[in-house]
């Protein structure tokens, strides 16, 4: 049974940085749970919270919890639990869509019209326990380890991205390889892409992606990326291309690189307006291009777990530091460095 | 049988104007057709080959003829003739792909990565004979009007672009109602699709819109429209946005009528970049967006022979003046009124 | 304020018949709502349970009320009413879907592994009041008229069979013009498809089925109609075949008329197996065969919702009589009689 | 330079049996290659055409030479080489498309309606020379093995039935582990699918299926594999059934592994007609079916080329004996006992 309070990175302040707070635990609604959180990780919406960029400013509202990707167990129930019990180990979709507009109507639930993001529109998971509806719990099979589970979130935007279109025995362009970059490289190689070219100008990241499978890590910043990949594909460019930087350079080096009639799946948050030449990039060259969001609703959730039970994705090299919740500076600090990598927070207590 | 030399619409120079000329006739390789030219109609494409625009100037090697939508009746085949016969009335698909490219050997023969067309890159149909590889001939079925036997070429290209997604019961909007445009509503009218919102700023056209089946045709210089199709559509925008324009704010307002999850179809050619928030406009809305080229080969002249021959398509509206090729200066000179008009050269007699 | 027990026709025992009875008000729960029917109509599964077939005696449990098309206006709602109002005028999707297996997981709701039928496996709406989950409840759109708002439950099936596949400019076959079949053949026509065939024994149906936009209305007891569909499509058939029938001649037809890569969308239930030849028919054919059950929850209501506000649709000819419940005896006694028509009931009183 | 005469393994009468002649050298037209043979591998439909059965005695004219999975090297093009020279490394598309027919104008060469198929239509490649389309050829990319190229024909059935439809992260059921249902396991596997269970009564063929990275090879004779495969699935079903037996009882089997919205993907040609119980195993599932039949031109061929090159697929354990043309006795004889392999014929001289 939990105790009255409970522990709480929170954004208390309109202003940079976060505070480790006590505060009540949450109260559940009929159709809602209590998780007993696990491991917490962080994402890089986290980091623009804690630095109250301009985006955040605009979003959110302190004081509150932030953390939207995590593992857990379910502590308690309310009255219509929809199947979810005390004691499952679960992890959760935290984009909770209205049900009611067009798009929940057509089955789109992640681009719902109202979405709610918990960690961002309402307290998180940086914290002992978060409060879930029971419809967003994702239980997770015993096959998959507990660090999996806690970065299915990331996982599933990768999952969203590569499965957006065909795949198998495709050519793909990977630009951008941040830590969904990267989940994206595992993906598209267990689902059978043939050659794929990374781009990043991170070294520590290109070093990353080899391993994550990439047949090549190209630094934009060396040599002319679009001319090698043009060279290597017969000059027609790659099948597909996942964006996953939202870089205004490496968005159009990825549409140079794709072929006439290819897939541009884009994921990469850019912060600032792109210029296009839609004529040849994207018009004369019959390209498709999908904008991609959250992860499907669960389709996607089906996917990973599938992956996952079978084996294919070796994410071991994503994860680097484990720490209690109160060392949250040092773990914001770490990521700026732009280390590709998943930090773990355990709110309740240290990893074995 | 043809005499030695034929009248032929020339852009015998590089600079503005067209010269009509008496030149040999076009000799056949095994695997061409001679077709005498019945009616042949003028696109935009000649329009910027007529007044030598940049893009003119950089592609079109005169002295050539130009033209590339026609209906005719073959005069004489090679040796190869691939069941195309003599007296065959036809219209033919203008762009030559090399069967060879990626493109080409995926089935996308329309993106071709060595495309050639007919009225651009080698003589036309701007004349009383044009030379036509036998493959790209297509019969036109008894029951097609010779008049829509001409304007296959730009009729195909509405086709597509509708026909690239779904629009049965989708709400529409067509940014742009020049000719393509205008075909475009019909098509989607005939498709079934609901509320069709067209947006255009000659009102000449947006009366043609009217008649070619728009529910409504919205001035953009008048009133917020984009602010009127979301009102008109519960908040959500429409599902399917088809842009004809390639102009900017068209392009602009187009993306944001579109709703979550929504299809963007791109025909219209934009002589210069557009700039994109790509965040809202594209990844956050799920949105998918084509770019289209051309005519799928040859199931999209499946498609409107089928839609033209169920009686499905009045296109009575688009047509204006027929004329003689030697009245070519009063023919351009309609056109660039900006009247959305189709005008017919009958190059080997007048119409009845 | 409801009165405390109310009209209801039920199979009150496992045998042929019905019973109109006086039962108590339906009880809701919270998430339901209570609904005063409107008009209801009669179902072909009604006709079974009435009739006490074999299906109806394995699935049906005695004392229950039948009926699961129907419009009504929303008398109560529960605690958690969804966005259901008091007075709304409203028809449902009579499925309920668990939420929970894997089909529902992937959003295929209508295909739930434990699916519940309201009319079939709980109280259905042969009735003053029908009590529904208020997610299932479908706002009838003021521009429907009601007596179209009483049968959206079977025009759900035409529309998502025609659409379940590309339709606009694709030569069509519907086989069997019971009611759902000729509802398949209005919204076929309305979506673009361009030569459409339908077979029926019945002539009263095949007059309907001219009605409803068939281009053509044949009877297979007379001449071979396999030769003659294929004759009329120069031997390859047609693109799509709607089996709306379920009977062994008609499927065997219609895939013998069928062109090698279309597609058949099976929606007509057979009471005895089916042989295929799988080899001619389907696996040397490159056929898609598409298994159609209900509808989509709720893009199929999207789509017709549109359709029917833009007028795309004249059911008027399937409608028949219009009785009170009372008269339940001569209804079922007339749909035996194999005319195509939708029976009204107006539980509450006379139409106007 | 070809001597005037070649060894070629002939179907010399209408009887069982084949016969080793000095033939001509095939004289080949302007669109044709001459191949000299390298390897040439033998299919179950040549075992039919060895041992004259129905399918035989209907379609095949004696005297003609049988064959047609092989690799090669051009030894001399006609005058329209389309792109091909001697000395290229190439195998074939053996099946010919008309270009002419609806099927070919929609881009499904792959069922045209009028197919002929070199080496049951017209003389094939078990000999020293055989004669092909140029547009048929496919030149091998030097990354794939010489043994490899000489199966690209029925690798391609296994690659074009895999992936009709998605197959990343799901569960997937192989009925019947013959050559091609083997190389269907490996290439699943490729793309990503998760758990796959294999059925298959020939036991030596079950190990073969779990070398090819079956998780189970279940025998249909001992146990209920239905139930099993239900149990491993939650009750659920397999996502994804590819039927490559055409065996009732694995056909029936299949259909009962399948979930209810997934996808049966039938290769297996069946000598008999097949009983369905359309409403349980297709309809009231909501099933795709799909006929496969030949590989996509040449869509397949990309495909299967790029898993090559990426060394996504391991087909070593498929490869059995090699020999000289003049042991087709011995060749029959071994495929007959039913051992899933792939049996290669060198026509000119051994391989090192």
């Amino acid at each position: 049974m939990p105790t009255a309070t409970m522990k709480a990175l929170r954004k208390a302040h309109p202003q940079q940085g976060a505070e480790l707070e006590a505060i009540p635990l949450p109260k559940i609604a009929a159709d809602e749970a209590l998780v007993r959180v696990r491991a917490a990780s962080i994402c890089g919406t986290d980091l623009h919270i804690y630095h109250w960029d301009r985006w955040s400013a605009s979003r959110i509202h302190p004081p509150m919890t932030f953390g939207h990707e995590f593992c857990g167990v379910v502590e308690k129930v309310g009255e219509n639990p929809f199947g979810v019990k005390e004691g499952d180990f679960v992890s959760a979709e935290m984009h909770v869509n209205c049900s009611h507009c067009l798009q929940c109507r057509m089955g789109q639930f992640h681009i719902c019209k109202n979405l709610r993001v918990i960690g961002v529109d309402q307290d998180g998971c940086f914290a002992e326990f978060v409060r879930i509806p029971v419809r967003n719990i994702w239980k997770i099979d015993p096959a998959i380890p507990e660090h999996y589970a806690a970065i299915m979130d990331p996982l599933g935007n990768a999952v969203h991205t590569v499965l957006s279109g065909e795949i198998a025995g495709r050519t793909v362009a990977v630009t951008g390889a941040g830590p969904i970059g990267l989940m994206a490289i595992a993906v598209a190689k267990a689902c059978g892409c043939s050659t794929l070219f990374a781009t990043e100008v991170n070294p520590h990241r290109r070093a990353l992606a080899k391993k994550m499978g990439a047949d090549e890590a190209l630094d934009p910043a060396e040599g002319d990326v679009v001319r090698h990949v043009l060279d290597a594909t017969d000059g027609h460019g790659v099948d597909v291309l996942l964006e996953m930087s939202g870089h205004p350079t490496a968005i159009h080096q990825g549409f140079q690189m794709l072929r006439a009639g290819g897939r541009a799946s884009l994921l990469g948050v850019s912060s600032q307006p792109i210029t296009f030449d839609l004529v040849s990039d994207i018009i004369f060259k019959g390209v498709t291009v999908l904008g991609i969001y959250g992860r499907k609703m669960f389709e996607t959730w089906v996917q990973m777990t599938e992956l996952l039970k079978a084996g294919k994705l070796n994410l071991e090299p994503l994860f680097r530091e484990r720490m209690p919740l109160d060392r949250f500076a040092d773990a914001f600090s770490l990521l700026e460095k732009g280390q590709a990598s998943k930090i773990l927070f355990y709110p309740n207590g240290s990893p074995e």
